[in-house]
């Protein structure tokens, strides 16, 4: 490829992420009577009215408006919302008697579930570190660091190694099943090494240091697959693979059949998930200043699976999931897959120099630009057929909203960018 | 054997508790110059100078005085010992900046090894839940929860499950090797089962709970021998047994030849440990209120090597260690293995009622009265030949004190009232 083929499509992402995807968020998402964000929005872009406010959409948001207010976009819009959203999440969302967030309140702040479940502490980590980096208000490492220690106590399973990850509000362990307090994921620790990413990088604290070393230990000996190197979705809390289930309380909108099963329950692995774990490794390792040489191998297996296997050659763009030695399973688009890989192909692009990433990359990047966007209205499409027809069609939810497509076109720019002067730093 | 016999026994231990060991201590240990205890005494009971206060000593003591005062023996003097030493402990050894509890201490009180070593915070949270629970003073259950709170957020390994054990004093680990920070111990392991024992005794919370079943959970899954069920002394980080090492700071005073290696490295076991940490899991499982026949299979293989290998049919008592299959390398006698396997041979007969416990019980018994208590002082020698020969001859240092003693005669004393009399608690 060309200079000029990187700068259009450089150029391309940034039209979108100025004139298009901020300002949907930035026009509708401040609840000015409640606080906090309203996350539910329809095809058009009107508020589709869902009386809730998820921990996953609140979090994600501020993490939104914090790292695109420190990459320089917003003229200062950006910062004023994050600050909106940590008032609503510190004063309704936190619990003061047991510590830790609850999952789900209302509109008005009435606490609708308060569990206490890993995954969303995780993003409260995640986008409390990025607020205090992105703005310096010191109330966001604070909070993020009491979570941290909070899961240190009681998540962390002293037996096994790893998180448990459902708790009840006062943080003893749900059940077994659907419940999910015996199961491990993927999910939920490749998050943890994503925040505790952020959280060191905004205290430089050893203990933080130490525990995503360990966490990022864990992910490449337990929870990639031996041979392949591919992602396993669910374990036992001895790190056996446990079939994938659906738990009561989701936190994606992750593909089952009508009775709750997959398909293919023990051999499945998303391509999303590989690449952007790939890539959030590649970050730790460089926020670490540890060369990512160290895990040459895992990067390779983890980048070259889901270009081998996960683009869609004929019709663009990423498939949902499959099987560890490559079978496709689920040929569908989801918008966060789509948005992990660019960031993923381009970062693999990087490392290995290997044009099939590159060429991956323009794949998904032009899928992405003249399917998933919804260009009229800003945000992109949640799920597509094979050939990009919208099968699920709202802009936002609970479980969608702005961090996969946002961070996506952030980060995408910023590794153009230094393709473009080879000098600049990308990570 | 008959009623008489054990009735016997229970007197000889009873008279040797109460009119040679306690006065021992009570005698001579308060320092009323500087606080704490004077924990160094030479074969006559004489102090012996050392300018030294040991984490160990120090919270060994207070367990000591604590838990036989709550068993009724003392008429107050020894919750009066206990306070004092938890005075000295909490204003002297509490690290005020970093949390923990330093290493060692000169008898005024200065700081001479600053480490945070978990060997010692288990010995800090057992003392602390035990002397709450003797006295009432709620100091002592605080600051156990403190350094519960400290160890769940530094020392634990949440790649690999189980502790880290040696740290610096801002909680960061030391290096590999002698310093210790690259090992796990059966040793520290056990202990902190005996120590969230007390702690979930005391506070009944159910994080207390689940991290003592945790780390029962661990001591039975990774550190006894898969096939024979014994004690295995260190393992590297991830589990994989690591030959024994001497470290560079001890806890004990275990067994090296001079230039700090094991004969057999590879495949040693303790007779002692084995006993020990048997008859600890059956108390935890007493306190959790969980049958013992969850573990039969692990309490059957733990006592059953210890009687089968470890007694010395010809000169009595237990020996120090040998092989997992059974060979023994090591004949000479130290005073704790025989203070432990006395209350775990009660707790086998108990549970199993196969006359070869008592038998092995007996025996011990009398190398204990007739060779190994120094009865004109009151003490134990330290260390005999295989004969019952004085090797070492102090009283007491810092890694010698009353802790296995006094809890052996207190623990066995209550077992055999329970043998007299059945429907009375023995754990």
């Amino acid at each position: 490829m060309t200079d000029q083929v990187v700068k259009q499509c450089r150029d391309e992402l940034h039209t979108h992420l100025t004139t298009e995807l901020l300002p949907f968020w930035i026009t509708r998402t401040a609840d000015h009577e409640n606080g906090g964000f309203v996350t539910h929005f329809d095809e058009y872009g009107n508020d589709s009215g869902e009386d809730e406010k998820s921990l996953i959409a609140q979090t994600r948001s501020i993490y939104t408006y914090s790292s695109a207010h420190r990459a320089g976009y917003g003229d200062g819009k950006l910062a004023d919302l994050a600050r909106h959203g940590v008032d609503y999440l510190l004063t309704r969302m936190w619990d003061a008697e047991f510590g830790g967030f609850y999952w789900m309140t209302n509109r008005k702040g009435d606490v609708l579930n308060d569990q206490k479940i890993v995954y969303g502490q995780s993003f409260a980590i995640y986008c409390l570190s990025e607020y205090t980096l992105a703005t310096g208000d010191p109330r966001g490492v604070e909070y993020a660091e009491k979570v941290f220690d909070l899961l240190q106590k009681y998540a962390s399973d002293t037996a096994y190694g790893g998180y448990f990850e459902v708790f009840k509000h006062d943080w003893t362990l749900t059940g077994p099943g659907a419940a999910g307090g015996n199961r491990k994921t993927l999910d939920a620790h490749m998050h943890l090494m994503e925040a505790f990413t952020s959280l060191y990088e905004c205290t430089r604290q050893a203990i933080h240091r130490r525990k995503l070393l360990e966490v990022i230990s864990l992910l490449v000996a337990k929870v990639m697959h031996p041979a392949y190197g591919t992602g396993i979705p669910q374990f036992w809390a001895d790190w056996r693979v446990a079939p994938q289930i659906k738990f009561d309380v989701i936190w994606g909108w992750d593909r089952f059949t009508e009775d709750g099963v997959k398909r293919k329950a023990d051999d499945n692995t998303s391509y999303g998930h590989n690449a952007e774990f790939a890539w959030l490794l590649l970050h730790a390792l460089a926020v670490l200043e540890i060369p990512h040489e160290t895990y040459i191998n895992q990067l390779q297996k983890s980048f070259s699976h889901t270009a081998n296997y996960g683009v869609d050659w004929e019709y663009g763009g990423v498939f949902v999931e499959g099987s560890h030695s490559g079978d496709v399973y689920d040929r569908e688009k989801e918008f966060w897959q789509q948005a992990e890989v660019l960031i993923g192909f381009l970062d693999a692009y990087r490392i290995f120099g290997d044009a099939k990433y590159w060429k991956a990359y323009e794949n998904v990047h032009r899928f992405v630009m003249d399917k998933m966007v919804n260009h009229e209205v800003g945000e992109w499409w949640p799920l597509m057929t094979r050939q990009g027809i919208p099968i699920w069609t709202h802009m936002s939810h609970s479980w969608k909203i702005n961090y996969h497509t946002v961070r996506s076109m952030v980060q995408s720019i910023r590794r153009l960018d230094a393709l473009l002067t080879p000098s600049s730093p990308a990570d």
